[in-house]
């Protein structure tokens, strides 16, 4: 029914996260409306993400150099380390522009339900930077689960012999959320962690 | 903040209708996951639709030749010609593969308040094509909208000599709809245009 070119186009834009035959053909269509300059950013780029961005060789948040921009950064705190599961986590961050030490990226969080354990989140070159760079502080910023937990008991049980203190992110109500809508358990960590009103 | 090769990327995904910061951030790493023909399938399409794809000589269906598949199908009805204002309602149409005979497909519908004229859309090219290979049938498949009742509208007044049967889709209460959200122009056609229970 579409000329081939179209329909190998519809296929490609299925390959993105939730996007179904639908959106697909809307992307391809809004394709013919593109010009020369957008066309030619989309397939430059899309090469280059693939050839010239890689982990940074000592924190893995993405970088097309050997270090990243953050770890090049000499004005930034490299006495508090903030440990995230992925890479989006740190962009998140660093676009409240709150943060000012350094990150180190796992690859993912220890699931053992999903056949994922300590040696697969990359844990092991976390230590070394930890016993190489002589921080005061390491964060945990987990996504608030039982693996998120797991793998910050794992990590501080190993660290429990360095004197380093050991935070995490507080959880609790969000800014902005409907009472009504917050589940029990956030609710409950929220009452427990309660602050004095000062 | 992002390696430039990304940002370039999450830029280009913008251009996508739809598609905000996001959502463009969340396609754009999901392109780490991609593998090298999916990577290539994307740039290689994106090149193709540009270059090889266009409007039909006759129809303006989308294809990569001078004549679309369906102008060229000899088995398909050559005395009914569907009238519609996008490349895509022929898609939809095809989808369904109940309509057997020819396409037509305008640039648009008359919108007198966007400053769409007759001129714009390709009318004349339409005529042509109706005095040249005698059609029975005429269908008007356009949105059901000023625009598309304009639009008919004025190509049946210029179709008045021919000797044509010309027609439109019907218009009613969606199958599967929810009886309270139909609304109320719809429901009065649905109402005026009622039909005896066989």
């Amino acid at each position: 029914m579409y000329p081939d070119s179209l329909k190998n186009l519809i296929e490609a834009f299925k390959c993105l996260p939730s996007v179904g035959e639908k959106t697909a053909e809307r992307f391809a269509f809004s394709v013919f409306d593109f010009d020369e300059d957008q066309i030619a950013l989309l397939k430059d780029s899309l090469e280059d993400v693939r050839t010239k961005v890689h982990p940074c060789s000592r924190c893995n948040v993405l970088t097309e150099e050997d270090l990243c921009s953050i770890c090049q950064d000499e004005k930034r705190d490299s006495k508090v380390l903030c440990v995230v599961e992925d890479v989006k986590s740190v962009f998140l961050f660093e676009k409240i522009g709150m943060f000012k030490g350094k990150y180190h990226v796992l690859n993912g969080l220890i699931s053992p339900l999903d056949g994922i354990n300590p040696e697969d989140i990359g844990i092991d070159k976390l230590l070394d930077r930890i016993q190489n760079e002589h921080f005061d502080e390491i964060i945990f910023a987990f996504k608030p689960s039982i693996e998120g937990e797991t793998t910050a008991l794992y990590i501080k049980k190993i660290l429990d012999g360095f004197s380093l203190k050991i935070t995490k992110l507080a959880n609790g109500v969000p800014i902005g959320a409907d009472m009504e809508y917050i589940d029990s358990l956030t609710l409950e960590r929220a009452l427990n962690d309660r602050k004095e009103v000062s």
